[in-house]
């Protein structure tokens, strides 16, 4: 049993976090942070949550946080954790971050897309960037996780074979995403109210969303090179999902089943990442709720392009169960602890 | 363990059966029933089940299905098990039935409501109502559960504790429900294609809706007479979730701390009704996929009224998850075995 | 040709009379006043404006726009107009207020329930209650229209005619009303957001939402005594639509036909109010974006109560739309003078 | 006046066409025609249309129709027009078909894409792409007009005019579409209900859709060869809507100001189409119930590529809206008449 730490618990990912952490195991909250509802009983931020939490939200006291947990997880605006990290922090305990603080290894691309000068840079170099489905032996002896985004998460896992098989021209990938509106977080913002996001859809962020540089990092790796990519957003009137359609080159001549195959070789072992059937179309709905990320492609003969599509929770594969998926591996618990919901539908 | 069968698995309601059965401990799903699908892979129906039931919907074979499994669900039409029910089936298995076969014990007005001949009448009177916080005691060794309605699970808890306790006039119940879309069920229908019901909002079955008199029993029993009540319900576009909102004429003078300690009295024990605080409305979104029940109430002191209000999943505590409740208490697991999902929002 | 000024343009009922004024022959804007968007282009506000408004947001001069215009459209706060209406600016144009500033002849009710001091009181007794199938000739000489809520608008309509013929008893009608999200207004409220009313329902304002005293004092005119009612208003998950389910103990026996009767009566040459077929349920599909109002009933023989229904666009025959017709009026325009759009759907 | 008929007026695009047609000066509907719902009231089968149509819905007798309009529209099933065109028909009237039937020049592609047998060959070649903004002389004479699709509509109108400058390749061209459910039709299809739709997105059709080679043959025109594009719809929970979001290579060194005047050139007196300023994205709240398409782009310097969007409301400027605007070309009407709609917000 572990003690847990969580600062920004109002948002909806530090929400999400609570209902999954409430499910596990092994896992005590002991700290329920958030900068806006200090004092304030947690079920009356999220009703969903009465007499299930009874605690009262904290203030950010770092200091004392650390000496009572075993793991935080911050959920936090962008340059937070970098603003305040430190070597003694992290000697006492271990670091979920799920901002973008520490996933850029590139400072000078991270201060450039981000706009924000990096507090702690030090620390990039050892945060480990928490996609255990590629990375999980770097995360079971890590300090700081840089939890992925949420558009990464999905867009690597449903391409990074495909780069690493030399498949595609990594350079000429496309990523057309669309995001529910949980993604944009819970401010009260006026372009984020019923009235506007209900029954429309739009592009936002075009050649300039920070989840580029991010993308680009893992394809990166996974090809050898640098590269570049185009990422577009969409936000669409629906709670959670996300859902790309990705487009590229084929530079290997290939047969549906030989793709198949690479995928298979990729992901027959990981359980929260489920290759579809032939021609089965990734959906949102199918995925509601749980820590899958539904993936697959189709080969178009007519112009030797192959579309690849995935599908996911953004708040759970896209952010809090992919931090826990990250504690499990890092305190040694079983992988799937806390995160076997069934996806809920309808 | 126990095996289950399910007949109606393809339905909204056999499908979160599915789902909440996949997360109980004690019980093995032996037979996915399914008269639109048969010899189809259950996954693709819905497509959430991929890699996660690998069975093939079966056919209605009743017999075989009796001596397999120990518990039967029907998800099924009105009438479907009252025309096939025999002393035979019931020696064998226990039936949870989520239809309204055996849920009222006057046929005439069963087959007045439902327009149906009752084809087994002779079972009813042992039929047991499964709304376990008032009837616990005789679900535990009932062979055959009648699963009660969505809207009347929730009317009657919200509103039985101040018919019990004579705080208001049984014949002034006026219950003004709303219902998410699943609650029409899967068929084909123009009236609940996405454009149809998507921004909108209409009464339906106004005076006539089949869960009137099942109400009407429920709260007749609790004030020792037969009573007639208004119930009108609301089609919402949202997948999940119904509100009833009931007026009242109080017959006795009472302030609001004293109608808390009715419903405390009534409640406090009980896992999944949630009596809220003081003046805070229940809202779906904060019991969305769980067992929850929140309940609450507002006297208006200008009209000498109570209005009172619940809020409910009506696929899990309206249909399912009661389901899985009942069969808890039959076969003697802890009752909330299988049911503990916190409430998913957004 | 009259010239008219918005106050308030850039919220939603604003942005609906620029909507409906832009097709009306006889008008022109001149000013679109808003207090957030200051020298902004209206349609950097409003991008359905793009190449239809050239103009800039104005603030709020009144003392220039009454020199400038024939009619003012103030849709602003409560308080706003009065705290500065005076008899010189009566004496240059006429006013169309669609806040509750003046729609209580009662100044205590008003400040009881707005808690409110009022300003201006000296102008409530001349202000018209501006719901023309009730007080059209009234409303022809008004200088100052108090334009009637959302809520009344439908309530009283739906019911007058019953109240007005001695056939229900006023003080036993329960008025459960449900409205789209866009009655919230624009501003960033985090209970408004998208993630937040998504996939819900809940009532809000039990037993006090403002509405109550303005439905009470319409109806009391009607019976000719005060009389007290529940109005409980919920929240739904779609952008535009107001339906009313209404409940009332019956005095006078009759049968459906001789209802129908009296609602013709009534209604007949209303050419914006729909009477509908028998036992035809309205439904705000069939309204949206129209100034229709479809009301029908259902009587209840087991509970001798019967059931009022009335569904309407709250932006339109809730506001926007009834102050253009008020406008109409007091113009000597043709009453249906850009109001004659047919309801989009889907 | 003309008189017209409408043959599938019980469809999404033909009430559409009922709800704009009744708001046009210079046009009577004679026929409402509809193979479901033949002697039923047309309000029965659309609420929205009580006391604004009092006709009853006719069988298609083509014969009776062809002798009493000028001008048909067929909103029909693929196949259906192409079944019964005869040249005594066209020789008595003009026909509108928004069905796919004359859409492709090339017959084998169509019978490819269509997996239909073209029945009446004879008349593809005279009959006019009703895309106005490309097409407007060539309408104003014909007798048969293919009105266009509605993705290939916002496609072709989003990247028409950097195809015909040779801006970009056209052979590079990849469509991500996305659309509300209206476009998927009445039928009474589970795949289309609510619950199915609501709250998920998902791709379809991917390679195989049959709006590819519509769009490649236009874009063909526009740069002189054949070529083969990518085309990947989407299904959105929204009633009404698409968006476009189109990338090509650029093979000319352009700034995006270059790019803002060709666009400009080719739109400036084109009332329907909005060129939006710098770096604003079309998105369909701003369209919904027009018959505007929002188009714009963005270069992105860092591959080399552009950025194409589009948004336009599919039932009207993509079908019905667009349908009457060749119409009015057609028979020398004023082109906007009957089209004026202020985009619908929210």
């Amino acid at each position: 049993m572990i003690n847990v730490g969580i600062i920004g618990s109002t948002g909806y990912a530090g929400q999400e976090l609570v209902r999954l952490l409430l499910g596990h195991k092994e896992v005590t909250i002991q700290w329920y942070g958030s900068q806006s509802y200090i004092d304030k009983k947690y079920y009356e931020v999220y009703g969903n949550m009465f007499q299930l939490v009874e605690d009262i939200c904290q203030s950010d006291n770092i200091a004392e946080l650390t000496n009572n947990v075993d793991v935080i997880f911050t959920a936090t605006p962008q340059g937070y954790l970098a603003g305040l990290l430190t070597e003694d922090i992290l000697s006492k305990v271990k670091i979920i971050d799920l901002s973008a603080d520490y996933r850029i290894k590139d400072v000078k691309t991270y201060e450039e897309w981000y706009q924000i000068e990096h507090k702690s840079k030090s620390f990039i170099g050892e945060a480990v960037y928490g996609l255990p489905e590629i990375n999980r032996e770097k995360i079971k002896n890590a300090r700081l996780i840089a939890n992925p985004g949420c558009y990464p998460t999905c867009s690597t896992l449903s391409i990074y074979p495909l780069v690493k098989e030399g498949v595609i021209d990594a350079n000429s990938i496309i990523i057309d995403a669309k995001s529910g509106t949980s993604g944009a977080g819970r401010g009260a913002k006026i372009n984020n109210l019923y009235c506007e996001v209900n029954e429309s859809i739009k592009a936002y962020g075009v050649t300039t969303h920070r989840h580029t540089p991010e993308i680009e990092e893992q394809l990166g790796y996974a090809c050898g090179s640098n590269i570049s990519i185009i990422f577009t957003p969409h936000l669409v009137p629906m709670n959670r999902g996300i859902l790309i359609t990705a487009y590229a080159n084929m530079i290997k001549q290939m047969s549906e089943d030989d793709i198949k195959e690479i995928y298979d070789s990729y992901y027959k072992e990981e359980y929260f990442v489920r290759v579809l059937n032939s021609h089965v179309c990734p959906e949102t709905r199918w995925v509601k709720g749980s820590n899958y990320v539904d993936v697959n492609y189709t080969i178009d003969k007519r112009t030797n392009r192959i579309i690849m599509m995935g599908a996911m929770d953004n708040l759970v594969k896209g952010a809090a169960g992919q931090a826990v998926q990250n504690m499990n591996i890092m305190f040694g618990f079983k992988e799937s602890e806390g995160l076997l919901q069934v996806p809920m539908f309808p």
